[in-house]
């Protein structure tokens, strides 16, 4: 259970409760997933008590079914949450408590309604750090969870590669992709699907439009979906036509070399900026580092952007069961851009990745065979 | 231009300088839209010096083609942006100097790094509820653009209700409308697509599954797309079916003259509560107030949970060009689901829906024809 070990760290640092408002950490510590947008979504931890999750009114039963651990409390829209969340802490704990904030998603203005009902508290310790630690290193259940959210990710790009022809639109192909999904019942992408043509592809931060496919062009899918609130993320670039140029193969072979060694390199031990440079030195031996403008990677759980970051100057040595995506690319404004991505997690000895769609200039025909 | 009023502002509070980094503010401010995940993005505005917007180096030369008043700094995943963005600054600004920024949004780890770079600034000043006021208030352009989302959520209600037969699921329902939308170039929806049959439409928060449509039945849509940037948002309950019930009809009409009575009740001056109880007095003097459990509505422009929000106890008095959304329901666990919606702005003399979509218990044999 992800309670005992921030109970634990609660008591070797004396403190007296943890607020946290992320969904994500909510999620984590208490099973209970939700949006509640601007409203306020909260977990409230206590060194000696039963732990409570305060929801909006509406959410009151949902919350009691699933947050089996915790004391459920909820708001109606026109109560104050402030004074409501206040009342129920002020039953367990003494006005001079010490707390443990997420200091990277608590704002000021909560910050600030915390204060003003606990005047005499101290909210120094910030408990991000530590939840991001443990949300680092996943168990077996998220690992289940994020291999078939991969699995779907490679199905989608089955789909993908199947839809393609000449003269369709990058529109063309999300909207067949995630209809197909939906179909089968995959109800979330886990970002926005991309999918590129030729050197609509050079935008990292490219947009799917109505630009139209044409034969000898490499199409770049960058997708994934969600499973049980985790996520997946792949990217595959196809060529699609008769013969690639001696140019699209460089680029081609290139990107896919730096893929290759990086997933050859990890393992428990190596560093998160090492692992960057594996890959990022095969790109740059060659010429072509400045086009290489992203770090190899992102972490991965429940959303696509968590930690570690394979990234230069990141000390952090990765520890078997950290998810992340390696992904090289170049991008040549005006002209071509490829990039391959897989995620997956570290192992005792290396690395497995959550999908498994095949690479290589030939990939295309494979996906649709 | 939005940075005019905020300069004036700026000028009778004597604050020298403003630090806005929730995107949907930058982008107000600066016409720069982009999702910078856990990176920061900031538009920074002096009070007698050239703005400054603040972008990751991928995102350069978007910015500086989008934000002609701006000058644009960029760092690199690889530099602390917090020094990059405080050398930037202190050319502009005396250490002394008065800070606002945006306290809703602001998060306390940004605060501090804030405050590490500018020891004797003084932070005192929050912009959330100036800003909030100002987007309050849409202009012309802003008007256009939501009517242009309108338009295309009534379009995707049409797609909807020709997609329904007995069997359909309400997940393969939600498919084929986004398939449609994606089609015709409407690439995001403002958020996730609601198609819930029978009993499923009594929980207000839930999501489609493989539920399949029986004849009499109704099936509550609550959709809504994206246009440059704005939401539209709406809601029907369509009766798929010969005859409904007499329970059925009442239901329904009841919480469409609660609807009805609501959209012709809006002016200049009248209040967000007296609004929201014009509504609820309906349903609740029919005895089923109490299945009416959340506010009557909520602003909209930039996303769906904007201001105002349209409840009781808000003492706001409506405006000429605020934007709201009007969506009683009655929801009976088990049992029945009804909600009917309209997103507007208000006129000189009443309100102006973005959404035209037929109403009534009938209204599925017009959407069809």
């Amino acid at each position: 259970m992800p309670l005992n070990p921030i109970i634990n760290l609660m008591k070797t640092q004396d403190i007296d409760i943890v607020f946290l408002n992320d969904p994500k950490n909510v999620f984590y510590v208490s099973s209970y997933r939700s949006d509640p947008h601007e409203r306020i979504l909260a977990a409230v931890l206590f060194k000696d008590a039963k732990p409570l999750l305060f929801v909006p009114a509406l959410e009151e039963n949902d919350a009691r079914n699933t947050a089996k651990e915790f004391d459920v409390v909820s708001y109606m829209d026109t109560q104050d949450p402030w004074s409501v969340l206040a009342t129920s802490i002020k039953e367990q704990l003494s006005p001079l408590s010490t707390w443990s904030i997420e200091k990277d998603f608590l704002t000021v203005e909560r910050m600030e309604a915390l204060r003003m009902h606990f005047p005499t508290a101290i909210f120094q310790h910030n408990i991000s750090d530590a939840l991001q630690q443990m949300r680092l290193i996943k168990n077996g259940q998220e690992l289940a969870f994020m291999k078939e959210a991969g699995r779907w990710a490679d199905e989608a790009l089955k789909i993908g590669a199947q839809t393609l022809r000449e003269g369709i639109t990058e529109m063309e192909v999300v909207a067949e992709i995630e209809y197909q999904l939906k179909k089968r019942g995959v109800a979330e992408m886990s970002f926005t699907t991309m999918v590129l043509f030729g050197e609509n592809a050079a935008s990292p931060h490219g947009v799917p439009g109505d630009t139209k496919l044409n034969k000898n062009q490499f199409v770049l899918f960058d997708l994934g979906t969600m499973h049980e609130g985790y996520a997946s993320d792949v990217t595959r670039t196809l060529f699609f036509g008769e013969e690639p140029s001696e140019h699209q193969k460089r680029i081609y072979e290139l990107v896919l070399a730096a893929h290759d060694q990086a997933m050859a390199a990890v393992r428990p031990g190596i560093t998160a900026g090492a692992l960057d440079a594996t890959a990022r030195t095969v790109i740059a031996d060659a010429g072509y580092g400045r086009y290489f403008n992203h770090r190899l990677g992102h972490g991965l759980g429940q959303g696509v952007h968590e930690f570690p970051s394979i990234m230069e100057g990141n000390e952090m040595a990765l520890i078997e069961g950290m998810c992340f995506s390696i992904e090289p690319g170049i991008y040549i404004e005006g002209d071509i851009g490829v990039r391959i991505e897989d995620c997956g997690f570290v192992t005792a000895d290396g690395f497995e990745s959550f999908t498994h769609s095949p690479t290589g200039i030939d990939a295309y025909s494979r996906l649709i065979d």
